[in-house]
């Protein structure tokens, strides 16, 4: 997962697009027999099913770290296309596009070490879109702040961040929902603007994440409009951090010395994988899951996001193999190039804004919050269609989900196309340790319990089919 | 803690040693109302004081890593030396004695990538003792072995090993006593010598310890006389082995490269740091208490052995500021290059034989299995000392430690003055997660809780009273 987007007033214009009108009072929506026997089985057979684990596994495996634009991710791609033939899905295909490749360098690891006052190595990683230092690398006194804010409100009228490493030590609080993560990222994405604007030589910041295990968490930076960072900036470990913290808190001036080689390599090319179950009697309208392909290169991108590529795959699979089709097509999308800056669903987005097919997508919603259980069925839909996520929920319950509110998103790389209109829903999971491995070396296979994702996939299953049997939109109408 | 030494029949003869002759039936011993008080004053003190806390926390903020022989480890004494002094201890001075060195090169990462069938990094760190790669690194096929017993009975009649690089996947179990640790560590010792001895280029193993997080755990490889090894070998991360268990598993040949600079570098200055605090009656016997200044150099040695070190030295300072001294001298000994093969302590013992002062150690104990708490007393003294220690147990009840058998040892580096005849006793800790961090870049700091060490202080403080302020000796005695 990735929140490396800026939309401005999304949410908002979404909200206010969708949810005009005046609310029309109907009762509870009523399932018919036949749709319940079918979502039962469904959810029977997939609590049953080891089907995403395995296509988690095999993804992990197979390809491992599959950073946007590398050879890794078209390997992935290769993947994809072959796992999701072999499956028996239909129309399955790849839509290029291209990225501009950004590479750590030659190896996972970069050097960084405290030199002065008391020498030791820390364990640190680039962040998406910084530069490399010269081959020797640097060495800087470090600038201390506590938090971005405190960057912010910094008066550098004497240039104190001249040829200074800035650091910035804001800490993340682990929640389910993930909540902290937006506000302890906006030093990952904006804090080298305020070094470089001020004349600093490099930014070190403590990692985003909950974890306090010495893995650095990388993530893409902000990127203002064609300005590229020209200086270093990498995350630190946590204990690292703690470290930089204690000394400076002892009164010392730390000096740090770093070496990377990280930096942009040019447009090269990528893709999104499709694969669709074609509908029984709307194949035209179409109900996109979605999941993505990339992952960072220092783990195998196992939580984010071979579990989403695993769930919504499997989720699929199952409703084709039902012996009937749901009315609409059911659309799987893995995306490439999420990570660094949704670039595959903002091609996918434009794509049906320039062939007109975008109106055909009728929801749409993504697995991207790592394997732990579902626990929220939230929405963005029209008013009118409430009653019937309503009654989704209540068929869901037994898998211990409960209902959320009809705001929000449905996933990063839904982000585009809900920008262009497109209703959403989402499979809220438990994120509570999402933050201890995401982005990190340690977002590895392991990490995964199986009965866990058999619920996601039970879950998403259920949902799947709900929302392509229907004749219902999920869009505002004229009328609404 | 290191488990590096081979002392063959060591417990056994020591056992015997102490043991030997008729039990003398005697009542429970009483302790007299002072020293119930003085023992119930200095555990209420060292559950209120943090004084072991910052102890660790200095070193390992202000010298972190310090491995065995480098420059790390010197700071490390000087910084012992002056806290010491600073804290007020008697007769605080170095006994140096040579080590051979051993280092991983230039940086703390080494580069270890899976090239077929599926390409990807994998995070390895070499084992103590294991030799460099040619510059340009070497690539080989590897030979999996699930244990390393597999890879004893393996029949290599037709050299099936020559020119390969056997990987062994032990896997370690984890439990409060750290009683598959032994078991576990036997590949990391001697792989090396069963790989080479069959023509294999290098030798990767499983990490021991029971994290499930992406660290390796390095670790000292056993020696052979003087016999050092000429292949690399080193330690995968868990989540690695399970990849590399994947990939074998479904019938491909992995090849890996690998690229380290390991190796020797010849003999070098350490040194052992000790500081007393001087007994009032029977200033010439001494009750040793220890920990060990050096630690591996990718963590900080929070809880191997920093914690030791504050440990043992806040106890030591809570007695010396009691007020009045104990009968015995107690010696606080910072043991050096203990990770390498308990060198520091070998010199020790040795020095004690040399100049004839070994009779006057009544009892040792070391700190060294990180900073959980105290939940066993165990001895291993003379029978006549049983009353003794069993009533020590019962004023220590309220910090939650039973009694544990008169068996074992005192923490390694009390094997070789043990091995000598001194009786040894040992507060063993909850060791439920000490592999998780132990010998990895994650022993930091930030794994210790205050509350926990506190508590070990408070045991220790009242331990080392009952053994210094008493005329009983713990030695088996002639007529006994």
């Amino acid at each position: 997962m990735s929140f490396q987007i800026s939309f401005p007033g999304l949410l908002l214009s979404a909200a206010a697009l969708l949810l005009t009108g005046p609310v029309a009072a109907e009762g509870p929506h009523r399932f018919d027999e036949r749709t319940l026997e079918t979502v039962r089985g469904l959810s029977e057979k997939a609590l049953e099913s080891d089907l995403a684990y395995e296509i988690t596994r095999s993804l992990t495996t197979e390809v491992g770290p599959r950073l946007a634009g590398t050879a890794q991710e078209a390997r992935a791609r290769e993947w994809a296309v072959a796992k999701l033939t072999d499956l028996g899905f239909e129309n399955v295909r790849v839509e290029s596009f291209d990225v501009d490749l950004w590479t750590r360098g030659p190896s996972v690891f970069e050097e960084v070490a405290i030199v002065a006052p008391f020498p030791q190595p820390l364990y640190a990683s680039s962040l998406g879109g910084a530069a490399a230092t010269p081959g020797e690398g640097i060495e800087a006194e470090v600038v201390f702040f506590s938090s971005f804010d405190e960057l912010l409100a910094f008066d550098d009228a004497d240039d104190a961040l001249e040829g200074k490493l800035v650091f910035i030590n804001d800490r993340m609080v682990a929640s389910r929902t993930g909540e902290g993560y937006g506000w302890a990222n906006r030093k990952r994405s904006r804090a080298w603007i305020h070094a470089e604007d001020r004349g600093a030589v490099g930014v070190l910041i403590r990692s985003v994440g909950t974890s306090s295990h010495r893995f650095a968490h990388t993530g893409m930076m902000s990127r203002l409009e064609e300005r590229k960072a020209i200086i270093p900036a990498l995350a630190v470990s946590a204990p690292d951090a703690d470290q930089v913290e204690r000394i400076v808190a002892s009164g010392e001036t730390v000096r740090i010395r770093l070496q990377t080689s990280a930096g942009w390599r040019g447009p090269v090319d990528s893709g999104n994988v499709i694969a669709e179950v074609v509908g029984s009697e709307a194949p035209e309208e179409i109900v996109i899951i979605g999941a993505h392909l990339d992952s960072w290169d220092n783990g195998t991108g196992a939580l984010d996001d071979g579990a989403g590529v695993g769930i919504v795959t499997a989720a699929a699979k199952l409703i084709m193999d039902e012996g009937r089709r749901p009315r609409r097509t059911i659309r799987v999308v893995l995306f490439g190039a999420e990570e660094v800056g949704l670039i595959g669903a903002r091609a996918y987005a434009q794509a049906r804004v320039d062939d007109g097919t975008l109106a055909n997508h009728v929801i749409g919603s993504e697995s991207d919050f790592g394997a732990r259980e579902v626990w929220q069925l939230g929405s963005n839909v029209a008013e009118h269609a409430l009653p019937y996520f309503d009654a989704m929920h209540v068929q869901m319950q037994h898998l211990g989900i409960t209902r959320g509110p009809n705001e929000g998103g449905g996933g990063p790389d839904m982000m585009p196309l809900q920008l262009q209109g497109m209703p959403v829903a989402r499979l809220n999971q438990n994120g509570e340790d999402y933050f201890e491995y995401h982005h990190t070396p340690n977002d590895t296979f392991d990490k995964i319990v199986p009965e866990e994702m058999a619920q996601n996939v039970a879950a998403w299953a259920m949902f799947t089919w709900f929302l392509a049997d229907t004749e219902l939109s999920f869009r505002a109408t004229v009328a609404e």
